[in-house]
């Protein structure tokens, strides 16, 4: 069966929820373990599933991006998307099936990625509303928008983020990254940040929202954040909960 | 403790999954056994909440209202909020305590509510979106947008609605009711309908939803609902499910 091989790019929305993180755990609770075994039912061979990256547990996702690669001939793009989501829990949904462009090659979800758009939600009001449970963060204080705003430029750009990273077993040794863009909106107590970037490191989503809402709350200034990216300050610990994030995009060339 | 008492109006939004609907379950499920119970904990003394009407289980509220009396003197209107807050489940919460304007005889919850707004939510996509599960009702077909306006159209104004809606016990005797709008809006696969009426028979949005996606199906016409309203057709049978419906408003003069 090691004949002409078919690269499978798929885009996916799950609700992190009631999984264990993207991640194929020995136990199978994993995101990825979900998929490859409903691949696996489908071709009648293990599959080996790839993400662009991991997200962990309670994070959710609108586009999440993997690839996996299976023998010719097989089902048409459409007819694999009907049949992995008739073999995934409701909670996972693939949303589109394609060939990869460029084939093995030219595609890889992760290598080829150029850049990646989260979304973090923050509620910010006295409760959480009922609808909100699992996919927001309650923030119950009065917020500071323009010094929000402020912290979010000074992060924009080019810099080392290495004070805006968690540890996960061995550390990334390139921790520079580029943040094209912090979109800042509101609508009643909706608070959404939009991070688009070229890359972020673990956990760096959620240390900079909680970062940015804790100088929103007046508990740190844009100086406190400009000395965490100097490396004069110490890392940030302040990371927003898992149920606000979204990865909402990944880019590719 | 028979002296002056003080009538508490509240605004109330709940997710309708976890709860056996509105009212008052022998085993205590309902959610006005919640609050009842919430309340009568922070009171001392027993409570009897009266709501604006039922909704039934899986069905949500962003603005369900209901009143209960409380023993002079007692919390001021926001540390009730508080406080059934801190005593209620996260799948609901009272967003809005105040005094009930004209005090016992000014306000009845039920009595005094002029109207209605309640929106139904659609996902009209081949597959359910993750975030959308219990909160949207999938409709996966190709669905005529003008013969659903046209629907709703007919359905607007003064009629009698007996054949779109379910017995519940006794019937009602007066099933003549006036639905000032419904407004119909899309977003991408998401299909809004929002009703508006001076009052709601016992499953009447459901049915009117289902009867009206039934048409845009193409599996109905217009004349098909005249008929009903005229009771020349029998009863419509095509109730949309409960996850999709949310009680958004109670109006009052």
């Amino acid at each position: 069966m090691s004949g002409a091989l078919q690269r499978l790019k798929l885009v996916i929305a799950y609700d992190g929820r009631p999984f264990n993180g993207w991640q194929s755990q020995s136990g199978g609770g994993g995101i990825q373990d979900h998929i490859e075994a409903a691949a696996e039912k489908i071709a009648g061979v293990p599959v080996r599933l790839h993400g662009s990256g991991r997200t962990d547990a309670g994070v959710h996702a609108l586009g999440q991006v993997a690839h996996f690669d299976v023998a010719l001939p097989t089902h048409p793009p459409d007819r694999w998307q009907i049949a992995l989501n008739a073999n995934l829990p409701p909670e996972i949904r693939v949303l589109r099936v394609a060939r990869a462009r460029g084939g093995r090659e030219g595609f890889h979800a992760r290598f080829s990625a150029t850049g990646k758009r989260y979304v973090y939600r923050v509620w910010n009001d006295r409760f959480l509303h009922p609808m909100e449970i699992g996919r927001a963060w309650l923030v119950p204080h009065e917020l500071d928008f323009d010094a929000l705003r402020e912290g979010a430029k000074l992060l924009t750009g080019r810099h080392d983020f290495a004070g805006f990273a968690a540890n996960r077993g061995t550390p990334e040794k390139d921790t520079v990254r580029t943040i094209h863009d912090i979109r800042i909106s509101r609508r009643g107590p909706l608070l959404t940040l939009t991070f688009e970037g070229d890359g972020f490191l673990y956990k760096m989503v959620r240390l900079l929202t909680g970062s940015l809402i804790r100088i929103a709350q007046g508990r740190g200034d844009t100086a406190w954040l400009r000395s965490i990216l100097e490396g004069v300050a110490q890392k940030t610990q302040f990371a927003a909960p898992a149920e606000g994030l979204f990865l909402a995009r990944v880019f590719y060339r």
